[in-house]
């Protein structure tokens, strides 16, 4: 229906964010682990952009180290409004002759068949000059005001300059905007600052453009809350709750159980199958996934992790990236395991550390075991056999490799390599003193008794 | 008032459960703790009946391993509809003559309370033909209805067959009904399937019944939350939810703190003593009991756990089934109790791991004690005398036993008996190892810096 | 405006408290980690008042061991109702010739402000003899009713004697009043008993005042929770439930991110600094402060804590009273600090119990590390250097000194001290025993093989 043409993002993000108090910019703050802009950046890059221009402002540096080459960047010094912003993306799109779609990194949960639709919108028979998103809040009290008859903008009006009968009207304006590139540019540089503020509006080029006799429209989402912004920690908070309640509904539709899925945090990516069984109390960091029939048990934390069929995890089980748990495999309360491999049916149930290891199938690591991989300056591997039995309480001083089969006694710290069959014991002789025990409590007694005096 | 009749329950749990994605029949998925079946089960039991008989198609295999000789079980294969599932327990009733409840698995939550109402009603001086159990939910909109005067039904009616001025009545069907198994099984065999789904409808006998010239009624419950279905993992979540809710209530009106509840999760058959003290985070498995004046910190999981007097719990304790906590004991954070008994006063407070052992009144297990219970192939158990004192960082190799007042030397790995009063210490010289670190650092610093050119 | 006149409170706290199913004293059971009365006290105490007198009954050694000297004690016995029970200050405020507010123990939310609000009433121009505060509750079925003109009350009267139109009134009585104790007590003199609970009431007083001609005030709250009497667990947990909420709005209106503020427990005294990041489900007990930068994992529990500008905390680290953090340094998962302080950029990663000890800057504690501070009678310090790396599974036998730079090996049990450089073993010989295990492996598949037979 619409001819295929190119589309950039102007995504404005030069704001201090102030109200957030914080030495972080405030796009860099997280929803569901990813950044807000991040988060933006994908559903506009789901669009195939030609091109992406970054509006920065103060702690622009942060948002180079964090987006890399993910976006062009422009900077906004000194601010003068919103229309000022977009205006400074010009010289990036000086060779771009598509459409031109703005955004705001602390608007970042708008999708991308919004931004499709405001797209697909321009290109309608009665070819606006802008397109604007609109929305319809519960309260619509102090945003400005789209004023429209059949999606057709009469007027836009800030609400401080609106009459009543404008004001009345429930059609609101999100800020987002869609324009091609050449009509744009034009438009924004005979938007004036005669205002309040000094400022220059982006709203105003459309009041622009209808004067000029052009058609600009509106287009409406019917889910308001994907253009609210963020601009405290407590909006922060707000839009991390409503997320997650998007996510956890997502998946017990998808199958898994959450028993109490109020208590379970999921990061963007997360990945749970049918028939995951998920107890209160589990929070997924970035980059885990879960699959058929494993059972996630209260009090875990994963992150990087990714646990096969069947596998138990839990409860307190602390997975950091690099965690991979083979099928059947079992990781149990107060084990941490990281950059490390757990074979089908092997198991470390208690009170564990695996740290860059390689555990095969069917082994057991007994409680208290330590990999000792760090030696201050680099980190080595444990390799640890098939079957092998890990007796409690050992460490397990990296490099080393225990062999399939065999066994290290409890309480051994085994610093060379273990064969296969072999039994590995590093213990002490039981040195006895029948009586000795008897003698301190008797001494220590009469200490205790003397000092409390 | 009633004659003593003799009481027989249908309960119907051929339904695949789709909508639950799930390789576990839907009736096997857990609240509280407890499968939906069971928690039904157990309130049909409460009436003392003569006979259950389960209907089931698909997975049944899983149902009978689970629920065994508790009910018996009649196949419904095709599945043609709540009549024809109803009809398959003739067979089982044959010999059985007294009032017959119709129940479904997926509705667990029907109270006995209520089953006894309908029963009781059947005996009214009316003497109704069948009893249909009614209530009026929120939002009555897509509910089969039943059309009543004073409680004698006039009409069963679904939804979609319903006339506006049916619609508008707020009494749905709840499907549970009960009926005399004399009057039940020939009205069966005259529902037909003359409708679009080609189903027979059990709700179809109270319509003959009517035309007959027979009574029918309907028992109305004031809690349309117990004839809740669940047929979905949000459904089973909500249901979880409300559960909770109750429990948490039942506790705090029971003398027990909790000081958030809502962070607080019950199984069916926890029970807390007046003046519990319960903190934010606590999981609840099934079996577990704590007397007065016990202290459950934060982020503990106990599960068939007996918890004394005064006990101190957690924070981070993980009881397992058959941990028991005498009068006055502790356990404290990371900390695993498994088939283990602690005596009165005695204290496991930091990074243990205590399977299979016994400890004694007043002992002390210091920070870091493994109990190795387990060989690769058996489990042992391990005896710790009363006031005995156990080293940090011990293993104790079970079978072993340490005697009352003995001191075990931290860090030792105990594979001999201990006797009473008697120190054990494990422990290699202190090998000394003047400069040796600070010509390991110089070392590695080179190396460090070599490898990072 | 109003002259300076001394202040007194009696707090009324000699009711048993039923309703709370506990041998603990109403007013000692606590919200945000301090108790009511505790709150209520500090609200009281920031008025600099003369003298506080607390009216006890029951159990009232539970509340002299908590507040001592903080406040004077009467004793009411028997319980004749409120104006009996403040009568018994009399004597403690014989002396005394300012203003007198009362107050209740179970109300402890009061703010000062309204206290403040309350006395300067009393000195208003119309000189009222007694200030009632009211408040407009949502429901005021069946509290007594102030009614009242433009402040001035007409009758106080309870909801049972009240007529129709006086129930219609919705200026309820929180039972707080204020009056100058010349008045105040020759008043309760005069008060009957002469009702169906034969019991004397405090709001008479303003009625007896009325009748002799004088004014009496109401001045209302706008904030009825604050007046809000907790009477039960489950209103204990609604108070507890909405001071959390109150502070954790406060926490990120400074600029504290909470991922998921409704997993987050404060505790009255809890101090975090801007940019401060908690993750979900931290409990913090009282005593703790954190400083800027610092990131909080998800189920990490601090009590006594005080955690440095960009320090890593969790996920499960366990802060104990006396934690101690400097700038940047790593407490990690399963790890547990006690009256320990670890020094700028040291880290404890991992399984392991700091207690009675000291770190140096830059030094490493390996995974399982235990310092070993208890013999059973007294506990010992650990200082371990600056840069010092304790290798995992090592137990320090404290009283024990780790010189700077200085190497612990892995599975060390360390009871003298080290010097500076020097690396410390302990360890025995490496046991070699090919094949053992191998032959263990068959020996017990036989055995268990016959078991199972």
């Amino acid at each position: 229906m619409t001819e295929k043409r190119q589309i950039a993002a102007i995504i404005l993000a030069a704001g201090k964010g102030t109200r957030m108090k914080s030495a972080t910019h405030k796009v860099l703050h997280e929803v569901g682990g990813r950044s807000m802009i991040e988060h933006l950046l994908a559903r506009v890059e789901a669009l195939g952009p030609q091109k992406l221009v970054t509006i920065v402002g103060e702690s622009r540096e942060q948002l180079h180290d964090r987006l890399g080459e993910r976006t062009a960047f422009a900077v906004q010094e000194p601010q003068l409004g919103t229309g000022h912003a977009v205006q400074q993306a010009e010289g990036e799109l000086s060779q771009f002759s598509g459409d031109v779609l703005v955004l705001y990194g602390d608007v970042p949960f708008v999708s991308t068949a919004t931004m499709r639709a405001m797209i697909d919108r321009l290109h309608a028979a009665d070819a606006p000059a802008a397109v604007v998103l609109g929305f319809e809040p519960e309260d619509p009290l102090r945003y400005g005001r789209v004023i429209a008859q059949q999606g057709r903008i009469m007027k836009m009006v800030e609400w401080k300059d609106a009459t009543d009968q404008e004001r009345a009207c429930t059609m609101c304006n999100s800020g987002l905007l869609a324009a091609r590139a050449e009509a744009l540019f034009p438009l924004l540089r005979r938007v004036s600052n005669d205002n309040a503020q000094d400022e220059y509006y982006l709203p105003d080029i459309v009041n622009i453009a209808i004067a000029d006799g052009h058609n600009c429209a509106v287009v409406s989402t019917d889910r308001p809350d994907e253009v609210t912004g963020i601009n405290s920690r407590a909006e922060l908070a707000a839009a991390e709750a409503q997320w997650q309640t998007l996510k956890r509904e997502e998946a017990m539709e998808a199958g898994v159980t959450l028993r109490a899925p109020e208590t379970v945090f999921f990061s963007y990516d997360t990945d749970l199958a049918e028939d995951v069984v998920v107890e209160p109390n589990v929070v997924f960091g970035p980059g885990t996934s879960v699959a058929s029939g494993a059972h996630i048990k209260a009090f875990s934390h994963l992150e990087g992790a990714t646990i096969g069929e069947d596998c138990e995890v839990g409860p307190y089980a602390r997975l950091r990236p690099g965690a991979v748990m083979e099928k059947s495999s079992k990781v149990g309360n107060f084990v941490e395991m990281k950059k490390s491999v757990l074979g089908e049916g092997a198991k470390a149930s208690h009170l564990t550390y695996l740290g860059d290891a390689t555990v095969g199938e069917g082994a057991n690591i007994g409680a208290g075991t330590i990999t000792c991989n760090y030696d201050g300056y680099f980190k080595h591997r444990t390799e640890i056999g098939d079957r092998a039995f890990i007796g409690s309480n050992s460490a397990l001083i990296a490099p080393v490799k225990i062999g399939a089969d065999a066994i290290v006694a409890a309480g051994s710290a085994v610093s060379r390599d273990v064969d296969d069959g072999e039994l590995r014991m590093v213990r002490a002789e039981q040195m006895v003193k029948p009586g000795w025990a008897d003698r301190f409590h008797d001494t220590m007694k009469k200490k205790k008794k003397a000092e409390s005096k």
